[in-house]
């Protein structure tokens, strides 16, 4: 018999998945400009031009042995080196290259974080809506993913609700701001609770539990007077689990890292779990001409307006419409009430308006969708007479 | 408490980075060019021209939000066509674009290869001497490595103990030829008793074994009359492991594949079980840019000329002084046996000779050491008389 867990999972695909073949294949029928796909979360706006000339410059002039061989397992000590100082100048934490592991991108920041604190029968609590994915990383580190509510008016935590899911079994808690698939990002006074939470759970308990910032999207904000909070400046014990694949356009390129908080006091082995864990799950070192990339650019982003002017476009005919839109401060997605409590049937009825949305049952609430607005501001401009008419069809 | 097993893993050094990190002290102290450092199996040829020149091509003028985007999570399909097609051209089997699943390089074929096979209790079988991280990959997937000796001559394979050691909870075996350390390369006779010792089992147990091949080091054979064979060729429950590490130079970016033979009946649950496992470990995809650049250099290696001169030099030279070496066909190793029984004491009296020697405990076998010969060639001249000194010393 083979694993059937992971058998299961090669055939099951997910609703973003399913939605996107769908649309691939309506597309070939009517045609690609008359099908409007918000299906996925992949970064329509090129990497910023810096990118291309320092690949070109790095691999035109440096020494092949050394940009494509191996670097050491938690990552070359430069770029290690790189990413502490760009840290600390921007948040005011003491890290140095030895809290700071790279990786293949967010998902094995997660998968080698997890794996390193996690037992069999922990319990790691997360906020819905959540990145579907982080049940499936979960699992196979051999936890169980607890789904503790937001506030529907705002998509924030619910604080009270997260203390009573806080419990013996509770080892880590995930956190994700700008947050997929609700675009929300957690404030200081948010950030605050839950810290604060953690610390009078951890104090009662003689528990040791950790807080995990899951922030591909910590560039993804369009207005100056958004702070991303730096949870390091917060809780103890936090890691954050970094990836460059949104701010820098680089999804498919598979690089990151994980930053451990120099702080806390049993950091060496946290810090070994997640190099243990790497090389548990056969993680040898992050793609080296990206390690050496990334150094390079540190501060640079992509060019985001675009997301800004697509969600401003959005945000604002979709109310006009009739829809219920929190409006979000970054990432690339909007959060919309669905016009009936079942979003499946919602994202159905949206199909014949060629609109494709994600219905938010795989993100662990019901009774949304999930517009991926990485896309072209002309696509957005011919989609918004469907939305309109799908608003009215439930208005008969 | 924390995931000990991964804390201890990250923790203890592998043997191989103890003594390399024991080099560059050693290095510091008394001159670069005093130190005899044949510990790691990092390639000393440079990539290919073809490689740089192919890499300014795609970054100078591809197209960014493709080029670094996100593929399929198996990877882009005109490079998994290109390389199925490849492999056809090559061992004349029947591969198409959905038997290959493209890689973070040979461990994570690997570790996705165990996980989707492996349920918690099951065996995997090796052959002594082997890669020592096997053992960490198959422990990770909840399986126990069983190491089979091989006959001491040749380093090939025990087919009458391989006999003995499959029983009910084996379900896979993992060859890996050429061998690291032994450098031997297992021939068309060795395959063919392996295959069927395993169709044999199969039959008498109803149970399915899978024969999985771990080859980063297929292209890297000397001698024209070398043949590795092809496994699929010879048994159906087969799945390759390739990495591109060793053939192009490119270990520090993690690209290889896993091929699963078409053949077995089960084939679309195998290759389901590779999916869903690269999930759960955190595998989204491979490196987009290294997909698009194998891709257009398939075929193409590094001048493994240098390898073939430090093995025939060091042969020689070993051979002459009174060490017992069997000559290898293939990879950039030498396995030597040891001149007292204990190959830690001796690779510990080869260091008062400046000589970087790994012994062979953490292998699975006692009493040789490991030669890494992918080096400069004037380092190995200059080691020469080291190594007559090392065996004179045993003669007194």
């Amino acid at each position: 018999m083979l694993n059937l867990t992971n058998v299961k999972l090669g055939k099951v695909r997910s609703a973003i998945r399913e939605l996107f073949e769908y649309g691939r294949k309506r597309k070939a029928e009517i045609g690609e400009e008359n099908v409007f796909d918000f299906s996925l979360g992949n970064p329509s706006v090129p990497a910023p031009e810096k990118v291309r000339t320092e690949l070109l410059k790095l691999v035109g002039e440096g020494d092949p042995v050394f940009l494509h061989g191996y670097t050491s397992a938690q990552g070359d000590y430069s770029v290690r080196k790189a990413v502490a100082d760009d840290i600390n100048a921007r948040f005011s934490v003491g890290l140095d290259a030895d809290c700071i592991y790279m990786t293949c991108g967010a998902a094995a920041s997660l998968t080698i974080t997890l794996n390193a604190l996690v037992n069999d029968g922990d319990e790691v609590i997360t906020f819905a809506p959540f990145f579907p994915e982080y049940s499936v990383f979960a699992a196979h580190a051999g936890a169980k993913l607890v789904a503790v509510k937001s506030d529907p008016r705002t998509f924030a935590p619910d604080i009270a609700a997260f203390k009573e899911a806080l419990g013996a079994k509770t080892k880590a808690v995930i956190i994700n701001s700008p947050n997929n698939p609700s675009g929300v990002v957690y404030g200081e006074e948010v950030i605050s609770a839950l810290a604060a939470a953690l610390d009078e759970h951890c104090r009662a308990t003689g528990n040791a539990v950790y807080l995990v910032s899951d922030e591909p999207y910590r560039e993804l904000v369009f207005d100056d007077c958004t702070k991303v909070p730096y949870i390091m400046n917060y809780y103890k014990r936090s890691i954050v689990c970094y990836s460059f694949s949104k701010s820098l356009s680089l999804p498919g390129e598979r690089i990151g890292y994980i930053a451990v908080n120099r702080a806390m006091d049993e950091f060496s082995d946290v810090y070994a779990g997640v190099c243990g864990a790497g090389r548990a799950l056969g993680y040898v070192c992050a793609p080296n001409l990206f390690q050496q990339l990334v150094a390079r650019v540190l501060g640079c982003t992509s060019d985001i307006s675009v997301y800004k002017r697509n969600r401003d476009m959005l945000c604002s005919a979709l109310t006009e419409y009739g829809y219920e839109v929190v409006r979000p401060d970054g990432a690339f997605y909007l959060f919309v009430r669905a016009m009936e409590e079942d979003a499946e049937k919602f994202a159905e009825r949206a199909k014949d308006y060629e609109l494709l949305l994600v219905p938010s049952d795989s993100f662990g609430v019901k009774g949304y969708v999930r517009i991926s607005y990485c896309v072209d501001t002309a696509m957005i401009e011919r989609a918004l007479p469907a939305f309109k008419k799908l608003a009215e069809s439930y208005k008969k």
